[in-house]
């Protein structure tokens, strides 16, 4: 196989990416400059050697402990608990989260044979217990539990919520209602039954 | 900047790859084994060292002159003229061209600084006078003009035409129509225009 067919080949294995696709991004690389090609081969080795799981919490970091988890500006004592590594960016850029994260690196979902040992479950236990156990770190106040909103998300949610409960602290959960920006026309009716009930008081003028 | 931030950069810089693409990218490949980044790093490199203009029709290639123009079942005496070489690729797919190509490496483009002596003329008209010049290989008897469909394609083809009218060949362009399984509703009216122009007969039964 050509070194072009091989590299056409490999695009093609990324998610959403066709042989269409594939082929434009290949041909847009030739028509650049050599040093292109060489700097994503060395970002993606780069990638491949040094990034590793943070051992607090998860996340994805070139270090041992990940920026997130070494930023003295953020509350340590509220932890944010997601599925994937890259939802801790989506909730980042809120700008309104300046507590830490967790990430469990999945869901349960006993069809693929995701069970509660194949997530980083234990490392949220001992991160929450850590005042107990006598631990300098001191332990957390409240967990938000930000798994997706999906069945798969709601079960596992619940399964921590359950391992969380004996600890002083509170559990809470992302709001449910009608996103931003959307016209309620569109809005399905299960979000429009959580918007509802989940309802609040206009504040008075 | 960490080496996933990098990553996700340089991802972002492909065509048509915007942040959030490219952030779903980097994560989809961290979650897969690494042999799977390395893989790519090493097609990256390996496209960056070896593939080269072919000798003969400009197309890339990781030898000097590419596997088409090596062909022995092809044409050499039919040879259509393309703007880039991934178009190479999508006249070969329709199955129905048997010839050779030849790669301009654009379009004749004023506004963008794209003149004649920017675009692979010179050997398309050596290719051309070839038996003229006494030389073994035989020259070409018809060119296919297979520049785009568009301003730019146009005047390309029209300028490379005049050059090849001393030329005792055949100069053609690829019909304009109807595309294949295409609504005449949504066909604009230059398309319909170039139809009823290039109109034919009937076959009778």
């Amino acid at each position: 196989m050509s070194s072009i067919d091989s590299l056409a080949q490999e695009f093609g294995r990324l998610p959403g990416i066709g042989t269409k696709t594939s082929a434009r991004l290949v041909y847009h690389l030739l028509k650049g400059p050599k040093v292109d090609l060489h700097r994503l081969a060395t970002a993606l080795s780069d990638v491949a050697d040094r990034v590793r799981p943070c051992r607090v919490c998860g996340s994805y970091s070139d270090d041992e402990v990940c920026g997130v988890c070494r930023d003295p500006s953020r509350n340590a004592k509220v932890i944010c608990v997601v599925e994937e590594a890259y939802e801790v960016g989506a909730i980042d850029r809120s700008g309104m989260y300046r507590g830490v994260f967790h990430v469990l690196g999945g869901r349960l979902s006993p069809l693929d044979g995701v069970g509660p040992e194949k997530l980083n479950i234990d490392g949220l236990m001992s991160r929450v217990g850590a005042e107990e156990a006598g631990a300098q770190e001191a332990g957390a106040e409240e967990v938000i539990l930000a798994t997706n909103a999906s069945v798969e998300g709601e079960a596992t949610a619940v399964y921590v919520e359950n391992l969380l409960r004996p600890f002083p602290l509170r559990i809470t959960r992302l709001a449910r209602g009608i996103p931003m920006g959307s016209d309620l026309e569109y809005v399905d009716g299960t979000t429009i039954a959580e918007a509802l009930a989940g309802r609040r008081e206009m504040a008075r003028p």
